[in-house]
């Protein structure tokens, strides 16, 4: 695998696979994340086993873990603690698109049914809160306090991410700012928690794990808004789950605010009449993004945001961490194009 | 108040009244814990303010803190981490509430319209994520990796009840041992964390802590049967919730547990029909559990429970915190005739 940063992305257009070839470096820490994540959770409850194929827990992008092992790599030594708050990150990063789904009446995640398509909201309400609850009782075990302590807020504030977009649900009045906000929350702070984690525990001072925290930020809101176009542009069979979603459960994304703050009176009132009906069509919504470049407008956003974090990767010194974090981020700025 | 072990509890019938009259000792501190609680949630999400209302966050018994704080002062003095564990763990108490609603439909808690039946249950479901991941931001402040690590096994073991719970709803094959042990989990967890981490956090040393814990989990495990027991032949004015849920719900509850292990296979049969239907009769039900005597078998295992806790606290050396405990022991010792 090339360590010179001229990874030739454009050349691999599956998410998946292109993914897996960045993780090489890590494929025995992320086995053991996998196996901390399968051994930890409590065989003796009812249906657990079944529902964890559902959740398919060990079968995501794993970005969250990735991030963290890459920044640790960067930073020094992985450790016990690094998969430890990997696996921890990835239970709370479960738990929380388990109720999503609850919220979002998805049928399809991870390219499995979800949880509750399959069982009821009852089940999947009491997996998440398991979930989250079992990440804590995991992270707790780390011997440092910094790290339960960012990782309990940054899991706090993707709740509070998760309120405000359900707050705003069907309210197309959000701003741009509204939307990085809440972006900042739900998405992007476990990447960043991730981020300074992997640094923290690698013995990275203060200032430079803060410097990865931002990193994982940035990625984590170009990541968001490339999703979001990708709910309403992408292909199902490669993105994996069921798309539409958005505009059906009435959710501002960037390209649709971006839209409404381009047009004269008249048109917002036929699109706010349309995006807060009951089923918004599709075609008609793609057609007012197109007439005002909305969608491009948000892969500029997107672009702008991978592009800092690119910036902060190519400053570190080369080796396997830094240059992977780098392919990463090239990753995201790939798919904005 | 006395502080002679011999409160006059037959004399006040009412939980609320005779409960603040136990807190007198504490007021000041109970006062703080509603302090942390009420400043802690971000007022920055919409919402917040009038959700909380509805959770009534501190208007509920306040039986953990409480079991904290005079666990805290059975052991030495009080100080700042107790009032932020006392908070954190009355937020997972109300997380788990809230989320309960959701799964019971409950229309009424604590006197007030729960969040779900005045609201959605989408909003329920982000707001228990948001107290549940906001109790370990709060825990993550105290300098006690013992405290955070034991209220984040506390936690987990809550949800695993829970889980254990719903996958038991509706299947009375539940033995006594299944019940007692889900109980352990849902119910009596947090009491026993609170008494763990009370005296903890005022030095107690490791033995006695534990001795603690387990007192928390009998009056838990005794309070718990009594609630059930109240569900079935209580007065909902004196409650203060919705009654005959847990039979709606298809719960096992340890006097239909009971009733069901005392009768033979014919009259198992038609039972379990009744109790596995839709909408099973209370009035049929409540003349069986009669026959069998099971309500009355069901207080004599609360008494046990509640006893063991008492013979706990009757050894402690006289002093504020211990006579409380005494207290609240006897109260439920009361509740249960």
């Amino acid at each position: 695998m090339s360590r010179t940063g001229e990874p030739a992305v454009k050349t691999d257009c599956s998410k998946g696979r292109f993914l897996a070839s960045i993780y090489n470096p890590i494929q025995a820490d992320l086995v053991e994340v996998d196996r901390i994540l399968i051994e930890q959770l409590d065989r003796n409850i009812p249906w657990m086993e079944r529902l964890l194929n559902h959740t398919n827990i060990t079968g995501g992008k794993r970005m969250r873990p990735a991030l963290l092992l890459f920044s640790g790599l960067a930073c020094g030594e992985l450790g016990v603690a690094h998969h430890q708050v990997a696996a921890a990150l990835e239970m709370i990063h479960t738990a929380s698109l388990v109720h999503d789904d609850v919220l979002d009446h998805a049928e399809q995640r991870r390219h499995v049914a979800t949880v509750n398509s399959e069982w009821d909201n009852k089940t999947s309400v009491l997996l998440g809160d398991y979930l989250f609850t079992h990440a804590f009782h995991l992270a707790s075990q780390v011997d440092s306090l910094t790290a339960i302590r960012r990782l309990a807020v940054a899991s706090n504030r993707v709740c509070g991410g998760e309120m405000k977009q359900n707050a705003w649900s069907g309210n197309f009045k959000m701003t741009e700012s509204d939307y990085l906000q809440m972006v900042s929350d739900k998405t992007a702070e476990l990447c960043s928690c991730a981020c300074f984690c992997g640094a923290h525990l690698s013995a990275a001072e203060e200032s430079l794990a803060e410097g990865f925290s931002q990193f994982g930020q940035n990625l984590g809101v170009a990541f968001q808004i490339v999703d979001d176009i990708l709910d309403l542009v992408g292909d199902a069979e490669t993105v994996g789950k069921t798309l539409g979603t958005d505009l059906k459960n009435r959710k501002p994304t960037l390209p649709v605010i971006h839209s409404l703050s381009q047009v004269d009176a008249k048109l917002r009132e036929a699109m706010l009449a349309e995006l807060e009906s009951d089923n918004p069509g599709q075609e008609q919504v793609m057609e007012w993004l197109e007439s005002t470049g909305s969608v491009a407008y948000a892969r500029g956003r997107a672009r702008q945001c991978a592009q800092s974090a690119l910036d902060f990767a190519a400053e570190l010194p080369a080796g396997v961490g830094a240059d992977s974090l780098k392919l990463m981020a090239q990753f995201v700025l790939e798919r904005t194009f």
